[in-house]
């Protein structure tokens, strides 16, 4: 097991990774002094893991309260959301009583906030099984829905007490979410950590075949790099903004397709390697660093070739983005390969070219 | 002009308090960089005062969107609160776009919670129109909405960033809200400032006839109340309870009558001399002091005779009041008057008697 800490002064807490961690009720035990909680969780996971985290609490006497949603994406709304509150309701959840997520990043984000707005605020516990949240959205305290009209729209900052993230859940993940993940652990090496991304160059295969020491090693980096991200830019007033590399883009094909239709992830592939078109049109990365960034998402099984939604409704779902600033869209482009910037000058016509040039024709 | 300032480190703000402050752009000039805002007001405050506030704000180079929702507690519901968020979004509201709330508790409640909740936090701006938002609602950062199983269940503790009380918005409030806000201002007399209550008990009938010089210093003496609780305890772990004196009964008769037919400060005024009788039958204070409570509540015009719903209806009301800590109701009471406690351990007996004879039988 690897601990890190996420260092935000009175707000700071632990993530632990590793094997097995469903079953260590101790890394739970000092978070629970009432002995009870909620455990929110989905169809797809609860069948798998939540009789186990249930034995675990049991066994260091805390009793839980579950919550069952519907699993995925379009799911992510204010209804699902008053399930929860519902639960905690009419269950006579109290202010002291924690919520713990046990599942994807949707759960993640739904429990987060549920957990930011239930009594206005109680404490709060991930237990991510997914690459995805494990690497990302577990880690720095984004919470949130969905709205009709814009993903993420609707949130708050609200950080866990503890992170749980044990490797072992992996082993059911399905392919395609097992690659959606790996495309935010190639975004830390691209943003701001080029070893890391050299290291991916020479391991993605093993990791792609699920070899445990590998995740957890990748798992781990991922996680130092958005800790020490978060630490210094809680509330994405800066650098922070730099771990949206792809996200304009893929935000936009996720919104644009229909939540649900394009993991996260997928958007965020596909996205980045717009935002790397982006960026050799203004001369910053040449072709080849391009062809090198696409080809790594290609090794872990991701698309690189964006919808053709039209360069208009691009635009017009880019407009509604929140990384908006006085009415200009601020793009997180690459300076250079492992070096992110956020550049809000992009010409019109060169980011025209890139959703001409970067989507099926 | 009075200016008090809630002191909670980078999170302080000022509060200015005095007449014809709607037309006062100098106070807002230096939070609205961007020259840009969203007005959350109602159909009641709007044909009073929006007219009036966009005017101010045009002369300073501002421009408004305004969001009139509906008028009433019964509105402070999710759907309403997504009317803010359905237009925040139409109108490509960023984060840099200050909220302002025109408009009684309501209002404020709802702004700040989508202030705390659009984009994951917006800045966020009270002007409050009725004396209860004036003396308590707008200070203090509880932002929220009720959910049908409670009343103020889902929400958040999110900071304004100034607070403008404009005492001349007074003069258009009807008399029942008049009375429904000074249920607050004598609650901080009795909590914890026995001068200023001897002060309401000389000054009560200038007060209820709107005596301008009266109102004002009123207004101050009970933020600075506030404040000064806020301050040292502002996601209520202590001393922020005592504010809710009253309102354990209080909540429990609003939500028992349905939300809307009893004003919030009329369930406070009732809900206090209920605790006043509990505080007597736990021997804590006289009936006289029970008396000077209820006759101060009578001049104020405000009910003092809780509506008969039912013990077990009161007990199941009160069962899911967020003051619940470990399965035991904690109450707020008067240790004498002019000073209040939290106390979790009321005999069954006596709070079933206090049931019995503060109600209209």
């Amino acid at each position: 097991m690897q601990t890190l800490t996420v260092g935000l002064g009175e707000r700071s807490y632990p993530i632990h990774i590793g094997q097995e961690l469903l079953g260590e009720g101790e890394l739970l035990q000092a978070y629970l002094p009432r002995k009870r909680v909620a455990i929110i969780t989905n169809t797809t996971v609860a069948p798998l893991y939540l009789a186990r985290l249930q034995q675990t609490l049991q066994a260091i006497g805390v009793s839980s309260v579950p919550v069952v949603l519907p699993d995925g994406e379009e799911y992510k709304t204010y209804e699902t959301l008053n399930l929860i509150y519902d639960a905690l309701l009419r269950n006579r959840c109290e202010r002291s009583t924690p919520l713990i997520a046990l599942g994807g990043g949707v759960i993640g984000d739904m429990t987060g906030f549920a957990a930011a707005t239930y009594l206005r605020g109680v404490p709060f516990i991930q237990i991510p099984t997914t690459l995805l949240a494990q690497v990302d959205s577990s880690v720095g305290g984004k919470t949130g829905i969905n709205h009709p009209l814009g993903k993420n729209m609707i949130g708050a900052f609200y950080q866990p007490q503890l992170v749980l993230a044990d490797t072992d859940t992996l082993n059911t993940l399905p392919d395609n979410e097992l690659a959606a993940g790996m495309a935010e652990v190639i975004k830390y090496g691209l943003i701001r950590d080029l070893p890391f991304l050299e290291w991916l160059e020479q391991n993605m295969e093993k990791l792609m075949a699920r070899d445990t020491a590998a995740l957890q090693y990748a798992i781990a980096r991922s996680c130092r790099n958005k800790a020490e991200v978060v630490a210094a830019d809680e509330r994405e007033s800066g650098e922070r903004a730099l771990l949206n590399l792809g996200h304009t883009f893929g935000h936009a094909i996720e919104s644009g397709m229909g939540y649900g239709n394009w993991l996260h992830g997928e958007g965020v592939a596909a996205g980045t390697v717009m935002a790397a078109d982006l960026s050799q049109r203004l001369g910053w990365i040449s072709a080849r660093d391009v062809e090198r960034v696409r080809n790594l998402f290609e090794r872990a099984r991701l698309p690189v070739i964006a919808p053709d939604l039209g360069t208009d409704k691009y635009l017009e779902l880019m407009g509604l983005d929140k990384k908006v600033e006085g009415g200009k869209i601020r793009f997180v482009l690459l300076k250079q390969i492992g070096s992110a910037v956020v550049y809000g000058d992009v010409p019109p016509e060169l980011l025209r070219q890139t959703l001409e040039a970067c989507v099926h024709g």
